[in-house]
């Protein structure tokens, strides 16, 4: 209950922090302008952190997930976008951890950790245009385009993916500048916008045999399924790390100023409406602080059994990952709206871009619908079948 | 409850949802650009509808209330900063009703209704730096800046204020043209950005005692002081018109999707969530209607009560509108932000700009604390106690 | 908006009141009691207002629905148990005219107006114990038994109901004290506890072929459809008048109270807090008087139009009534649920039984599942359908 | 994530779960009973449990707060007032331990632990009727009516208290046969009806000095301050208790239902609706879990730094018990509400008596006033001020 003294070496998460208030003089500027952070993004190659999910055998910080995760809220304090770039960048690592052997990604990682690779996505199942055609034993080639490509630009290693002709979705990892392979630049929404999630083209690009993950390959036992559930906390704290720095920002404003005329107190913390709305607030990031830390302990539970992890085991992680996701889908959105009801209208000036928090966790909380989350929560609840795995549960 | 048939001159509801269906065409774009919709401003003085609120013998149509509060709402549903604009010219020229004498502002009227001009306000009470120095018997000098100047810009005639040696507000009528009188420009929030509701600035303009609203002035009797009750109503009408407009865009993308592919239905619109939260919205929305349309029945009464409203009658209202503005704002900030759960990710397109109808919302509730709202109303149900009057009660 | 001059002769909702205050000094015990309300019921029928409904030349008040709804309203303020049976009484008379023609039920409606008689209840399809069985052209015997007859004991007029070996459900009206006819008086639940909802027993009773409502018949046409529209606008009414009377006692008891001692207010009714619970539970009770209102007056233009009335127009009866049944079900449990935070401690002591209100509502709310009147609302703002006529929608 | 293994012999809280099961089943009906459980408090007495605070130097167990708690929280699975009379048994032997010194204690901790010695409460604050006068140096007059006494009947040692000519509180321990001391068994509530929380009455109760906890005496210093910390987290576990009772309820009711017929799904667990309203359920519920885990983990904390405690950590410790308190409060009414939502209308029948969960939170939730508990906890957010030390905070 005491904070810990401070190590002599910066953690990662006191690196991350760092990090973070350095983006933060930026973010609201950022936001307006969207495109690709590149400055910001190298600064994040340079801090090392890129290497905290690599196994110390292969160069790596070998961290566990709970500094992962924190490392991530922490930049989303500030800014969710670099935030969800930069937990993809882990997610991917874990992707190819979890769908192929040691032997295959031992080079890629000794490479990232080395060189400070960023890692980047051009994986959506649910868009097939990209197709992957078998060429001869060793040669494959994707063709096509894929939206929703989070993070691919300015990324050193790609993960790529294509449906071959019997509809099986194969997953690569190439160099991002192989040939062929170009991005259009077109994300252009009203959130997360610095998170470069725009359309991948590939254009006739060739992949070798050895650049595919295909033992075990995707979702294909209850271990490598765990892939989904890494993405769906990356989310939890991404909602997580916006509330709590919409909730600063409010407290610190609110610090300031006095309260409305009929108000039965002098100064706006001292308000009984200011005091209850905050208190709210409180209490529920509390609530998903709490389910975020008990999902990340679950799933560096199954993430510790490794390869023996069995259905059912999963599914606990699932669930408790599904829970902590209601709960910060719904206390992101509650936070970033009602924070403005606290600062009153001069909070809604363009210089601040406040709305930024909101417009980020409205877009990001959309990722899959959460009214499916309750339904897999509910469901197991009452009939105790755990959801099947899948790119979403 | 069938629709009547429509006569064949259009009426001014009819012409109001003519205008916003032009509006519609580009309130996305011009959103995003801000600054002042001359053009539409135009479009509205074409329209015939600025005269709606102008008794008939000075020539303008003399239309009720209800009528007056529908043409807000319709154009609402497309477009709140101009609708607010709109709504402002109207209470501007109720102010002159209910502040001053049929002999002052006759010539005004006559004006407005001949030319089609539109009305513009620099009225911000709790903004004091523009002073009102008498410099003889029949002229004051107005000098100095106030904010929050909503629709002051491409005005004709303006409401403006000042604050003179003792405290007191004087406030005038003065065409925006007068020497001395300039607008910063200034205004660029994350709602309501074509309200142009910037900072004035006033160089020393000479305003003659026949400007003034002296007699009885502002909320000087319970008539007068259905002001700022009037101003309120405008801002529920703007929130439900809002909450109205994103309830259709909602609509129309849902019925053209497929539902997600744990439903148990096929087609998005036979989804058992999707159809709760549509349910929910439209119990809301309905609620809205009925207690707007109560509230105006009630202005509507004390309104043709005039000069021998008394205070009790005047709390009446106060109660009424302020009823009606605690469910439109709750109902307004819940619809417009959950739009998003039932149509989904690729909503959040910037193309679309569908987090406009938020953003305005969150605006435009902040005018004043909504906390003070309920106060007020649980107070008079506690203890009776009408509202005093204020520029916000 | 003030109120009119009380006619000489008291109206039929002065009688309701007067009734209600008279059953408001011994509801609470009544409640405990549980059974049959003899002295009440004989006190509702010596108030004349069982004739309310019966057409004016049967001898009957010929009251319209609004007058009929507002004295349900009135009683459920104290009594809600005595609401619904008094409220089922009219729905009982409405079922003859929907499902039968005027020379049938001539006689009946003669001798309840004349005779004060009070009609029960013992038609629930979903429970199909009872048997209609065919002995001769003129004559049918009913046999068996039947859950959730509310009203049925004490009555004078009995509508039964029985499935014959087609699975058609007859329905026929015979007295009371038909021979083999008994009641179980197993009622015994948590709320509502006075409405005799118990087992009806019919021991081989015969039935005449004049007895049974066959033209048109159950649910046969739109106009027939209206009658379990009617049941759901009663629950409404019971749902709202019971909210009414929590908010009442609230009140009454704050408004005695000092305030909290952490409270910057001396009196309970000063305290913010306490204010703006007050100020939801208002808003809330507006909606649904408004909501309900325009229920009735959209059912009484169906009822007007008669056997004309068409599916569409019996549509919108049913999604104006579900509507308001969606927010009166809410607002109802809302409202009698957080009396007790604006009361306190002292408020739970059984001397009070204030635990009723909720209890009551909280029963009669699960006549059917308000899910499914959301899912009803919601697919017919997606999809225009109304909803298929049956005994619940 | 998998249960451990049970050890041979039963632990604290397999013992309470244990009790639980024997309640449980009779629990329905002793709620109805109301007064004094003494079957079942001969049990509590039987099982060991009450010597689970006592440290093991006084022939205790010496348990952890975390496992006390725990076993309060089994029985109030099932029987709110039992848990809350055992819960305040520790709370009383906690209180002699914060007022008082070791050498004062030791004879009633060793009688305790020996005999299985039930501890009575008759201190409650607010009501300052008992008066305490000294007669000499040894001896106190105790004598007056105290209300809301929980457990006070048929306890074996009773803290009791009055107020000296100088308004000061005294607080001391007898037996609770001591001559003058009776209880009026006037407990008559909507809720927690075997918890004996009525009127003592002290006819001239001889008190010894030595009987007073005087050193440090109550709420002297910030660790004596923890006694009404422990109360508050007592009533989350409650809330918490009943809320898990509930929910196990509802769950088996509905895993033999059938859904509705308009549902998409064939059984009730299969329904959307349904399975949504269990998420939400089963997501409140694990927050309020997590909440009152860090609760506990931080009362030990500061229970183990003992006297040196200081005023900021106190203030910790009362901010994480109002935190658990707020959410516990609001999910133990939302779920003892909408059990019913998804049991339907079959479920309020009086011999389940299932509305006594609701009955049980809604009376103990207004133990003090919960929007006090926010505006504490919003204060503290925003001005960083702990709560000052009382008897309610």
């Amino acid at each position: 209950m005491n904070a810990p003294q401070h190590p002599i070496h910066p953690s990662p998460i006191d690196i991350a922090q760092q990090l973070a208030q350095t983006f933060a003089t930026t973010a609201a500027e950022r936001d307006k302008q969207g495109g690709n952070p590149k400055h910001e993004r190298d600064l994040i190659r340079q801090s090392g952190l890129l290497s905290l999910s690599i196994p110390k055998e292969f160069g790596g910080q070998g961290a566990d997930w709970n500094t992962i995760f924190k490392t991530i809220q922490s930049i989303a304090n500030v800014d969710s976008s670099l935030a969800h770039v930069y937990g993809f960048h882990h997610l991917l690592i874990a992707t190819v951890q979890l769908f192929s052997q040691k032997q295959q990604y031992q080079t890629w990682f000794e490479q990232t950790a080395q060189n400070n690779l960023f890692w980047g996505n051009t994986l959506n199942p649910l868009d097939q245009r990209t197709t992957a055609t078998k060429m001869n034993e060793n040669e494959y080639i994707f063709h096509g385009d894929k939206s929703f490509c989070s993070g691919s630009m300015d990324s050193d290693i790609l993960l790529c993916s294509g449906f071959n002709d019997a509809g099986k979705l194969l997953i690569g990892v190439i160099p991002t500048k192989r040939e062929g392979v170009s991005f259009l630049g077109d994300w252009n929404n009203m959130g997360q916008r610095q998170t470069d999630s725009g359309t991948s083209h590939f254009e006739q690009v060739k992949i070798h045999q050895s650049e595919l993950l295909l033992n075990p390959g995707p979702l294909s036992t209850p271990y490598s399924s765990l892939r989904p559930l890494i993405a769906q906390l990356i989310f939890v704290h991404l909602f997580l790390g916006v509330a709590e720095g919409a909730f600063d920002v409010a407290k610190q404003t609110v610090q300031t100023q006095k309260a409305w005329s009929k108000s039965l107190a002098e100064h706006a913390v001292n308000d009984p409406f200011t005091q209850k709305h905050f208190a709210e607030f409180y209490v529920q990031l509390e609530s998903v602080r709490l389910l975020a830390q008990k999902a990340i302990d679950t799933l560096q539970w199954a993430w510790d059994i490794g390869e023996a992890l069995n259905a059912e085991q999963r599914g606990q992680v699932s669930i408790a990952i599904a829970t902590a996701k209601i709960a910060a889908t719904h206390t992101s959105l509650f936070i970033t709206q009602n924070i403005f009801q606290v600062m009153g209208a001069r909070a809604t000036t363009a210089k601040l871009n406040l709305d930024r928090f909101w417009r980020n966790v409205r877009t990001q909380t959309l990722h899959d619908p959460i009214d499916y989350k309750y339904q897999e929560v509910g469901e197991w609840v009452l009939t105790a079948k755990v959801p099947d795995p899948s790119f979403y549960s």
